[in-house]
């Protein structure tokens, strides 16, 4: 295997602002030869996710941030090439922290099997993957969604917040998204079924906050930080729930970021705001899987994943989440066609 | 009984920045006399407190601001002097919104009986009173706070952040203070028996925070808001509690205030700040005030109330909670000497 070459984005710089070209090097390596209890995975689709700008800050987080030179990390599925541990043979198909590589070489006890048959393999990235675990997690468990309440989302046509509002109707709820310009809007009421959407780029979020939800917001599933999370702790409901899941528009303002001016909110309406990470989960995140797969197969949820080409495009793809240029979930393939 | 005088503090002006003494009018009037079901209270000793800022806002809060021209809202406590309900007679002590006023005219329903032989009078507006029932359900039922955890409280040498730190300490809880000036914190430190406190006027607050609080802040209850919450949040422990009671820095700068630019703390650390409103307790007042005066009577809680005299004082003594010149309850005496 040692011809093998491995094309890899390593992390070379640590972004002040928006992430650069020049923040990675671009690099070909040999595959390392596997120690015992590894595998080699070609990998073939990775995740971008916004979480990723994270890990490239030198900052107390809940992982350690990405160390310089390091490859890339990044969740990907990907199909096992050699396997010196018996829980996975040649040929079969895994997700995990492959990274941004052609091949990764991982502990076989890191990475979970997946069965191609039952979906794309895109999804297992999506619905299927994290951005299904972050939905059914935060909203049922953190954010304690129940029958009869309304559910505010920021972020709706996104992978998460697509998820978010649409479990939320099978729970009964009302779910009001929040997105951005008339295309992703449309998609999320007539496509997704959200009961309303708020488009951010072209209208008064707070009159469409204090329109489409008008006994206040019971939970407030936060992907985005910044003003509009001020506009949406402005109209809680008494014992509200708001999720913090993430807040895209202050990662590259990190160092000023805006605080919620109006967290007072949290006091009059003896409301909670609360973070959590995915990671915590693993241990249900089968129950999970099994719920949102039978929802799909019921035709409640609708998913969709934005299939981009070529892992060499990495920088200039990954922006596009933060110029919320993506509908559903951003994946990138890895594999030259 | 129409002889009677009512001297009154009304609220003819809502303050923008700090309260000034022509926000208030000084006036006399006649008592009027008593309706079906109601008594007659003379005052005998108001309560002080940070909420009453909030009250003066024309601002959706927990309850209707004060309306211009209305006597201002304030707690005390008086004796009855004829009463129209079977439930209090005249010469009962009681508790309840009196405002700022010599006689106060209340259905008797509103008020709570008290027996003054347990306690001097002015403890029913602290440590048998509002402060008490703060602290309580704020740290032990929001807080969750379990033995062997970190409790982090701003203004513990304050009416309520004094309690918190004590009632944390009877469970077990390491109680970490945030006061300041060198006196308040020897009161905290020595007197109170904290573990520890931070000097927030002569001390690097964050440093303060990083050496007594070393396996993170499990509970913060904070009373002040501004860059000490900030502070706080930066070093939390995982599944903190963050409680918002108050945050009088920001009373007078609410229309630009800071909101808290380090709550992706919360997130990074699976943590929650939440708030609450002690009028929702009121069913399990009892638990607390028997659990209080059991601890004050085995000398494992002190109090303290600052007295100062004389209803026609109130907007400069009120001024002193703003300036951090009180410690423990801020009382004003009603009747004349």
């Amino acid at each position: 295997m040692s011809a093998l070459q491995n094309r890899q984005w390593r992390l070379i710089a640590r972004p002040a602002g928006p992430v650069k070209r020049s923040d990675f090097e671009w690099v070909t390596s040999d595959v390392p030869s596997l120690g015992p209890g590894q595998v080699l995975v070609r990998v073939l689709y990775v995740s971008l996710d916004p979480a990723m700008r994270g890990w490239m800050a030198d900052r107390r987080s809940y992982i350690p941030p990405v160390a310089l030179g390091d490859v890339m990390r990044a969740v990907g599925v990907g199909r096992v090439v050699e396997s010196n541990d018996a829980s996975l043979s040649a040929g079969d198909h895994v997700t995990g922290l492959t990274g941004l590589q052609d091949y990764a070489v991982t502990a076989a006890k890191d990475l979970v099997r997946i069965d191609p048959r039952l979906a794309p393999l895109p999804r297992f990235l999506g619905a299927l993957g994290g951005s299904g675990m972050t939905a059914y997690f935060g909203l049922l468990d953190v954010g304690q969604a129940k029958a009869g309440e309304t559910v505010l989302v920021s972020a709706a046509a996104g992978s998460v917040g697509s998820l978010v509002g649409q479990i939320a109707r099978v729970h009964g709820c009302r779910a009001v998204g929040i997105a951005g310009g008339p295309e992703k809007c449309a998609y999320v009421r007539d496509e997704l079924g959200f009961d309303a959407v708020i488009d951010y780029k072209h209208g008064d979020v707070g009159a469409g906050i204090k329109e489409h939800c008008p006994k206040g917001i019971d939970v407030y599933f936060d992907n985005v930080g910044g003003e509009i999370l001020d506009l949406a702790l402005a109209r809680l409901a008494r014992k509200a729930r708001v999720v913090i899941c993430g807040a895209i528009s202050q990662y590259d303002v990190r160092d000023d970021m805006a605080g919620p001016k109006n967290y007072l909110s949290l006091l009059v309406n003896r409301a909670r705001m609360e973070g959590f990470v995915i990671f915590d989960y693993a241990a249900r995140y089968a129950e999970a899987a099994r719920a949102i797969a039978g929802w799909l197969a019921e035709g409640r949820l609708k998913t969709s994943e934005q299939v981009e080409e070529g892992l060499e495009n990495f920088p200039e793809v990954f922006l596009k989440l933060f110029r919320g240029e993506n509908v559903g979930k951003l994946v990138l393939t890895v594999e030259p066609r």
